[in-house]
């Protein structure tokens, strides 16, 4: 049986899950979603949960990427050293059982440094496949962990994480101004101003806390959100684009909520970029990759 | 009554209070600490936890200094702006009850921004009441909320805040760095390796995720808390240090296991700081508006 005849590619994060089914004319033709994330599955309870996906969307073979590869996943799909591309990423697939392959992560490393990502690989390689952006491109993908990443001759050479996503999160759940950061971040004129301050070599930490000054001296702002995404989204860009040849053009991949305030923050560094939608991007990834799997066959 | 004759000082934070019997002759001669800070004490509670105070160290004029003054305390005490001393705070004391005073805190703001401290000030200017101090000075006090503060002639007359210490807390109770984040930081090579990295202008929340993709790639960090401490404490001394003059020597005032961080960073920046017991310097600030209290009587 070829994969690509019809199959089903999941991306199986921490909290959710997405599966697509693909038929065999390349078009997904139904999907699923739901939050049985890899932390909620219990030990021993992968099969059952894949189970649930074929009942869903069809007994097919199955694609799975993501941290369902992690050592807190399913079967552990070790990470693939850059320079990694598509064909090395097939090479590497982890098979918890027939029919059903899992996708590895990337992993940089020196002496000095290490950095590693587990799902992005598929979109950004996927991007590349389906002909969206260039064999040599700096790709920016927002998310929990924004992934900075350089392509060069269509293989994943060198990238850099920062945890932008995840800082919004602590500081909006856990942190002294968790009452001032509950509405939705817009790339407004405080999203620009928090964006300027940080580019400008301004420290983050120190700029946030004005947002509670602020509001001890009863001067309340309403839209701290995005002045704090502003800030963090800014220092982001500023460390991403030590990657970037100056007149290249970043390629922002992922959800379109994250890309667009990403996109207006480059475009206030003097930078336009180009916004792809992630969840194209990662179908092209499973496809080129089912296709390869049929190859090696 | 005078209350330089005895009274207590007590410094009520968020999350504790610890509370010092003065004796006549200027002594500390007896202390309790408990965990019954602001948030804990129910509303309309202040006068029974005040009064466990005085059972437990005498019936004598109260000082509270800290977040016991800011909205979420007993009464608010509004704060003083900059340029603030003694005796500008002392004027600006609130008085719940007779013979309890609560300290304000200490605000700057101009168009574009806006700071506020609340129980540094004692400390800070009770270490220059003592002669610890010059009038003219670059203090640093490490916590939760790290203050940079500029003395000139004796006042307060600028600072700035860095959350360097809710920044720790949060990576270490809540981010996926937790579980690499449960030693006590050390003023080590790890450390040091951090400071340099920030001082250099590295990003620091892509630093961070080096810990985690070590951990990631099987070679975890035995000394990660070192490093992401110094991290968080680099970025926050290349900040600070702005409002230095080149040749001032920083004063540290605060916890000592946090002041000899500080102090190992700012050694490694290239300035040689002094360090401050925080207790001490509190006490020296409470005796200073005892005795102003008493002259304005």
């Amino acid at each position: 049986m070829r994969w690509a005849e019809g199959f089903i590619a999941a991306d199986w994060g921490t909290t959710n899950r997405r599966a697509y089914l693909v038929s065999g004319d390349g078009r997904c033709v139904d999907e699923m979603e739901d939050g049985k994330g890899v932390l909620s599955v219990p030990a021993g309870g992968f099969s059952d949960a894949v189970a649930e996906i074929r009942q869903r969307l069809g007994d097919k073979p199955l694609l799975l990427a993501g941290m369902v590869g992690s050592n807190r996943g399913w079967v552990e799909a070790p990470y693939v050293p850059c320079p990694a591309g598509l064909q090395e990423i097939a090479r590497s697939l982890a098979w918890p059982e027939e029919c059903t392959a899992i996708v590895p992560g990337v992993s940089w490393r020196d002496d000095d440094d290490a950095d590693v990502m587990r799902g992005e690989e598929t979109q950004i390689l996927g991007a590349l496949a389906a002909g969206l952006i260039p064999a040599d491109a700096l790709v920016c993908h927002p998310g929990t962990h924004n992934k900075w990443v350089r392509l060069q001759g269509g293989q994943i050479t060198r990238f850099t994480t920062v945890m932008t996503g995840e800082m919004f999160n602590l500081l909006k759940e856990h942190s002294i101004l968790a009452d001032q950061l509950g509405e939705q971040a817009e790339p407004d004129a405080a999203f620009e101003r928090g964006v300027r301050k940080a580019l400008a070599g301004a420290a983050v930490t120190s700029e946030l806390f004005t947002i509670r000054a602020r509001f001890a001296l009863g001067k309340r702002m309403a839209d701290a959100s995005s002045y704090a995404s502003g800030l963090l989204i800014g220092a982001d860009i500023g460390a991403g684009l030590d990657l970037a040849d100056a007149d290249a053009r970043p390629i922002l991949i992922g959800r379109p909520d994250l890309t667009r305030l990403y996109s207006a923050a480059l475009t206030i560094a003097g930078r336009e970029a180009v916004e792809l939608d992630g969840e194209q991007a990662f179908l092209a990834g499973a496809k080129r990759i089912v296709e390869l799997i049929d190859e090696r066959r």
